[in-house]
């Protein structure tokens, strides 16, 4: 949302480089010119951006993923997302991610809206997406990916939020969204 | 929401190595031991945790911050936000940020919970809580630091969320948390 008049926040780049870079992780350290002239240090992880899908079965329920994240040690409540490949048009990361992680096709897409999870230090933003007219065709993980699917409804995932079991930023800003465009 | 029956899900730790410490990231390889015996690499960012606090003004009217962030190269909307001091207790650190970075002293502090902002790779949390009681006293901003104050309603904010103005996940995931414990 910046505006016109936003000229004494805006930072602008003055170098870039790339200052790590590994199997999943990009990392650069930019210079920036400060609103007030000054000069600063940006470092930063560079993402190609991913999706996330809030999955409703015709009955309502909502399908869900348990997976571990070595990162906060421990198994996480999440919807089902995934990375946008390169050349990828984020609608077909969507749907190639829900049945290869979820193992449902769907027949009716909604967008949702867009988050950025990290703004601190990450250029990532995640496309959100409804999916309904579910499919079960079973899922294709990666070598290495293990996870379990559970279903939920509604008030039985809020019911997980408010006792502190979904602390998954992006799926509870998805859960947000996905209230949001139906009027709660 | 890890539990005892988790076995088939969790990873354990083999080694670790720091492989890129900056200004402001530090980021760790690990090698992890998969569920199936198999093995594989992680790549994370180090972080000491964060705050992030809701503050309410006596007529109802929400403190938020307009900062540019660099790594998504635009003006965000956000409620104020910062990382733990080394030693500082998440609370002492949601008062120090509530008054450096938007200038408001409160007299009432209450949790709303916990979020993993990106789990797929850093180890951040970020402790939510709703300030009351609120006195302005003047913000105190850190060198090469530049933002907007804004307050709005609550009303209001959800509308520049529906109109997509409102996309940073932590401050859409905090609006979540800050209505479910008032009964939303």
């Amino acid at each position: 949302m910046t505006r016109d008049d936003d000229s004494h926040l805006v930072e602008t780049p003055l170098a870039s480089e790339k200052v790590f870079s590994g199997k999943l992780l990009e990392v650069r350290r930019d210079r920036v010119r400060l609103p007030n002239g000054g000069e600063a240090t940006r470092e930063f992880v560079v993402h190609p951006g991913a999706v996330l899908v809030v999955p409703v079965q015709d009955d309502g329920r909502l399908v869900l993923e348990r997976q571990y994240r070595y990162p906060v040690r421990r198994v996480m409540l999440e919807f089902p997302a995934g990375k946008i490949d390169p050349g990828e048009v984020p609608l077909a990361t969507a749907q190639r991610e829900l049945v290869e992680e979820a193992g449902y096709t769907a027949t009716e897409w909604k967008r949702l809206g867009t988050l950025h999870p990290e703004i601190g230090y990450s250029t990532e933003f995640i496309d959100l997406y409804e999916a309904r007219g579910l499919s079960y065709v079973g899922s294709r993980l990666d070598e290495g990916e293990f996870l379990d699917i559970v279903t939920m409804t509604e008030d039985e995932l809020l019911a997980v939020f408010d006792c502190g079991g979904l602390t998954d930023g992006k799926t509870i800003a998805a859960l947000f969204a996905w209230r949001r465009a139906r009027g709660r």
